[in-house]
């Protein structure tokens, strides 16, 4: 693994690159991440391209020994080009523009960005393709971030009806496929359709879930055309993309599929406390994140990245500057998440960022150098956690025992149809990982078209639309599965299937769900020693009762090797069904202690102890 | 009574038409409720009809022996009638139209949209209006619904001037009436005058009670038009519409009277929910709903309707889908919401709805059949509330014991101006109504122009414009009188009045009420066993304290067979004065146990248990 | 000191202005504010001026004796302006404009508005300049009022740009000055930059700095046009203005410097309602008002007001309309706050208003009378006032104690990058404030460019901005100083300075901040007998230790007579180590009971009972 950081040569004094290009290689950092935002460097006007400093910059970090991960700027396009096509700029759900002044203010769909957004990344392409210090690429920055994939402009319109028209071939299929006929919705052609937002009450749900699935497309799309353009112009450089934490914008699955790596941006002091963790949890992990966070995304984007490669293209090293409170990491937690991002098979921990900048949005950000170029309490870390890797050197394969299936279309459906309040497929994946993480399990998260081979357990937390092929494989399955509520429940078009839930899992749950309630978490249903709610499922079939609450409510039934949660996956009946199955899959189950955690590679062991910001490793013989 | 369902063969295969119409009967069902949004099937483009089908799902109905209820259509104007008429959508207060996408998204003043909705009500008319199946017919959906009444559009603006220039003559009288020499706000004339919404800061409050009240009336006179429609082409029916609960954007007394009978929609669950009660009541009560939710509308719908005859339109069955959570009724609950509404009067009690659709935005929205056509719960409680009522037989009249006045433009007034956060004239009204059906009461909510005549005690909670005639009225009326706050403390055009509050009540009152506090609910004003708080009324004249604080504070004043109430009805004083006026009145009081409700018929007593869902009735003596 | 009352002949028959007139004189009123909204009625059309009934009123007050406070009713611009130059009005931050129909609906940078501001001010001076009862003017009402000082106005923008020409003189500065090599965000001119609202995630904190100090400058320009007018016509009189509590909108000290008096509104209850207050002082001063709130402004005030010359243009008299809830003040309260007024030196009390009005927004706003012209309470307290200050006669001079140094500009900076939630320069100011006050101190609050000498102690509890020439000062300072974080933290451009935090300060603090953190009210960092929290300074240098935490975290560094509060200045650490400053500074205090506070002039020591609402007075010898 290497360690790397992101760096702006444009922000400093030209005679400071070569000091800080050295102090990286020998802090022990190998990649260095350039080039993102600089696009009114690089063109300060339109078609006058400003080389020179970026080429002097390329040849002084390359001529320090460090591999160049390049990025297309067009994350944010300069004012003049925004001047030249104002309508360039998103409209949010309100209907208002989203303006200069900031970052990500296009939008996914319109044509005269992506021409520009194609002509400036084959600009950088083409001057930086062959060059031996660039080993990657990045496109554009942080998809999303700042609520950016969906926009509801005219060009989104227009683009959306395209979209449809494809799909669904003729307008009386997509009618009657989103059952328009409720509330006499339904259309005579393509071009009566409108976006969803600002209707009076709620949209269709088919008609969401089909705007987040093209808005999730076009992100795709777009980043496909830079794609495109790089693999011409720079052969045998890894793509590379870096995603954010607990953001489901588009679909990850999709977009990875494009790339060669899929990075990830790990802040887990600012996702605590932007999150919906416990006033508990925000208290005592406030200067560690909550042990899961990392972990956690770690195991979701490998699942996602073609190959399993990927990486964190930028680690917290200090406050940042966009929660609600910003403390500073505990010390030595800097050096636990690079560990921890090895343990999981991270190939690259960049740093963000190198150095403080003193001004603009993120000044208050801390970098692995203070804004007089001195030395921040992360460098240190960095430089151990250096030291660490070459003596623990390549480490081993990953250990199948327990997965996860989760999806993206999943939480938009959750989102755009919550039923009960928060209850989301996201945070049910995020419990069910917690759960079995906390019995020192190693957890993969799979997309529904995965393969299932060499697993112990397998859990599918929340997947409303469960493709007929994930159902096959789940009935041939020989191991435990556990099945959580509303999965199954939906077709590709956001109907209840004509069997009623669990649809295409009928077989596999013996029966179907009748009726479900969502609960309020003032309602609590207790059994023996444990506590349910959130949801319940009622169901009728074969299955036979394994939890019961006092009151006589079934919250989790089994049918073979198969266990249906009635309630929502969250608290102490969720670890209770998830040891259950762990111990019926013969998995062996530590219970760790409260903010202790552990991964393997190959045959060595990492416990991480949230609590104390340590961790250890050692040989084990399993 | 009847019993009823709401159905849309548009949404099902026409061979399953008699099917279900013939399972309707045999679940005891002789109502059947059609074609509130098929807008866009009966006329799927402009100016073509299908009629049809719909012929044929009449034919069927009415064949099974069931009396049908036929819908306007005007809730959902097709996507081809907005596009001909963009401007026809309502603006919301922000400015920002209102779209298509899902359903009352029409201007009440958009005169255009006025022609097309009478359009089609005649054609729908013309074509059923003497069918024999067709027993009644319901004006447009839940008027208001989504917050639909006030348009702050171009359309609604003009209206508005006018309304203005007809109520007040001239522009002169309209700024003395308002005092708008208060901050310069005075008008040359009416076209001067702007829709009060997007001012700086709060507009003349004045200002805003015109255009609540303009805005109803335009509701008022946009169903005065279908129902003349109606009254032509369809002599002999009855003509309802669908009012909601806890809604108070229109005058229900003013459309009411045009109306023969005045439906509403019982959604308990949702409402407790949605509406504000305390934690432990939403605890308590979640599959039941607060046990005086319906008994509340039944009672004040039955006070609005013309000769008091009223039905419940749409009856809850099951889990809903648009409430913060949707739990599932507690087994028994929706005969007991059908025979409550029996016990209070109803003629009809039609669920909502026959099968649960499984596609579009209410595809979580429970039916007496399952998505899968097979039963839910809800049919068999259906099925046993018709067995109950044959038994029961036609039931007796009610009893006259205590009086609740209700203006809508007092629930108007707080929510204006409501001085202290939260101080709502409608919520004052449940509060008072929860003590006295507490007590066991049969009560009645009457419109401030109801005769007193029988009753016992009358309650006043919180009445701003008190006109002459009730001053009268109260003056001469020798049962208990009880006055909330507020009452008679505001002119017609939301002026306080030259004697002071109560204004028009200062006699009865034996005084004036010189200084008005409203406190925040950490100010708590204790007595001996009650509490008080929310508001203090300062009073001078020559009532006589009787309920007085430790602090000295006097809550409550008598004078004569008056009380005035100082503070805000609400808590134990309420309970306090209400059961001394109830006493005063000769009133039986029943201090009922938890969740224990009582209604009287003739000679049948109801008992209903709300924490149990059970149902009891036996004659008594009185 | 006068007292004086807000009269609005306009609003009452003419036959009453005489009677109110001898009314006010028989309470000991000697001044009379008016005009200040009356646009409407002294034009009633454009052109055509009706000065009849102002004339005649006008004369009515001199000829009772009344000295007369004149308003330009600028505020307030009538419809027909409006319709003339739709325009004129602000825009909000969303874009969307803030229309007529109450007030403050100008934008400051309109010109044609501000012409017409010129032309009525002008006019109603020429008219009145002379008379000989007109003793002094208020310029408009209320500057910024309803969040109205920044207009998002294409107006604004154009004044923006001109503004940010002259201050930064090149673009290249600009943009090197504000960092816009940061995401691309560089401008090739100044026409190309935007006002700061409406982008995608946060302006540029610099971005938005410029705006908060033209939209301030833009008040001063507005109202400094207004000064000249009047200055130009009516020769000898005072002009002022009336500010408002808590409200930071535009630089005081700017505003004042064009003042002769500057005027402030004192609604204690209203203050405590609305502002963030613990709910245990929200229910334990409901009726009072926090025991700081009015004489942190009278503090405050007195500091910006050139010669130190202040008073209460508008002091609540019972219930307002406007919080969120509304009690009446406790008996003795109205008469407390006037001579808590006098005690901190204001020359006028003036009472807001004269008479309850029946009608418009603040109908129930109470007065001296009532709605129906009889005394309401405060009327008595007014008269026993005018008694009390006969009695004690003209004051003593105000005594040199404690000083808190506050700039607006630090306010803009913590609001516009707070970093941790709710840290705010002016909440910092308030507390420190608090804290001296409740050990018996006499505090004033000074602009950083003020002279220092005669203090004992002075606090900087949050001053990003440090001018050079208040470094020097308070290097050569010989009483104690209190420095809290975030101070000294930023240049003019809002960036950090290049020897880190605190910039000009690190002489006097012996040493850097190398690391800032903000800390959620989760965490609690514990000492002996304090806790601490909210920020957390990281020090490196010369001073010592004073205050460390049990953790080992210093919360306080002493460097010679400099204390350094590393944490943010609230809570028990605050009191403590204000204390230990304070006996450090040999400055006697008197820790105080709950509720109790002193003041001195002279030689008369105040004492005030914010629990009991009295006030006592006596000579001291000191």
């Amino acid at each position: 693994m290497d360690l790397g950081v992101c760096y702006y040569p444009e922000h400093w004094p030209e005679e400071r690159w070569a000091v800080d290009a050295a102090q990286m290689r020998d802090t022990g950092l190998t990649r260095v991440r350039i080039g993102e935002f600089a696009w009114s460097r690089i063109e300060p006007e339109p078609g006058r391209f400003d080389w020179d400093w970026l080429d002097r910059a390329v040849e002084t970090l390359h001529a320090a020994g460090l591999g160049i991960i390049m990025g297309t700027p067009t994350a944010t396009p300069p004012k003049w080009l925004v001047d030249r096509m104002p309508d360039l700029v998103a409209l949010d759900r309100e209907g208002k523009p989203r303006g200069f002044g900031s970052r990500r203010h296009y939008c996914f769909s319109h044509e005269g960005y992506r021409e520009e957004a194609a002509r400036i990344t084959r600009a950088v392409a083409e001057r930086y393709g062959n060059h031996p210090g660039v080993v990657s690429w990045q496109t554009d920055n942080e998809y999303g971030c700042h609520d950016t994939v969906q926009s509801f402009s005219p060009a989104a319109r227009d683009a959306f009806r395209k979209w449809l028209e494809k799909r669904y071939g003729s307008i009386d299929a997509l009618s009657e496929a989103w059952g328009n006929v409720f509330w006499s919705m339904e259309y005579r052609s393509f071009d009566e359709i409108e976006l969803p937002n600002l209707t009076v009450t709620e949209a269709n749900p088919a008609h969401w879930l089909a705007f987040r699935r093209f808005s999730s497309d076009q992100v795709v799309s777009f980043n496909r055309a830079q794609v495109d353009i790089l693999r011409e112009c720079s052969p045998g450089r890894d793509i590379t993309h870096n995603a954010m934490g607990f953001y489901t914008g588009y679909d990850h699955h999709d977009l990875a599929a494009d790339l060669d790596v899929l990075g990830w941006d790990s802040y887990p002091l600012g996702f605590l406390e932007m999150f919906r963790f416990t006033e508990e949890e925000k208290r005592d992990y406030a200067r560690q994140g909550h042990p899961d966070i990392a972990a956690f995304h770690h195991d979701l984007y490998r699942g996602c990245a073609k190959g399993g490669r990927w990486s964190v293209l930028e680690q917290q090293p200090g406050p940042v500057n966009w929660a609600r409170h910003n403390p500073a990491p505990l010390p030595g937690m800097v050096r636990l998440w690079t560990l921890e991002a090895f343990a999981h098979g991270a190939e690259l921990v960049s740093y963000f960022r190198w150095r403080q900048f003193p001004k603009a949005q993120e000044q208050m950000h801390a970098g692995l150098l203070r804004t007089d170029g001195e030395p921040a309490p992360a460098l240190g870390e960095a430089r151990e956690a250096a030291k660490d890797l070459a003596q623990i050197g390549s480490g081993g394969e990953a250990h199948k025992q327990a997965a996860i299936i989760f999806s993206y279309d999943a939480e938009w459906m959750t989102q755009i149809q919550p039923q009960g309040e928060g209850r989301s497929a996201l945070w049910a994946a995020f419990a069910t990982y917690s759960a079995l993480r906390r019995l020192g399990l190693d957890v993969d998260i799979l997309p529904p078209s995965a393969d299932l081979e060499g697993y112990s357990l397998v859990v599918v937390p929340c997947l409303p639309i469960v493709p007929e092929k994930l159902a096959r494989s789940l009935e041939s399955f020989e191991g435990q599965i556990v099945i959580g509520p509303r999965t199954g429940s939906r077709t590709v078009d956001f109907a209840i299937p004509d069997n009623l839930p669990p649809g295409p899992l009928e077989t596999l749950a013996g029966g179907r769900i009748t009726l479900s309630e969502s609960l309020s978490p003032r309602i609590s249903i207790e059994g023996d020693d444990w506590t349910a709610g959130g949801w319940l499922d009622h169901y009728e079939g074969s299955a036979t009762p394994e939890f019961v609450a006092a009151d006589g409510t079934t919250c989790c039934w089994v049918n073979a090797n198969v266990r249906l949660l009635a309630v929502w996956p969250e608290g102490s009946l969720l670890d209770e069904v998830i040891l259950r199955a762990a111990r019926d899959a013969g998995l062996p189950q530590e219970p760790l202690a409260k903010g202790k955690r552990h991964r393997r590679r190959g045959q060595t062991l990492f416990e991480f102890d949230y609590l104390k910001g340590t961790v250890n490793w050692r040989e084990t013989a399993r």
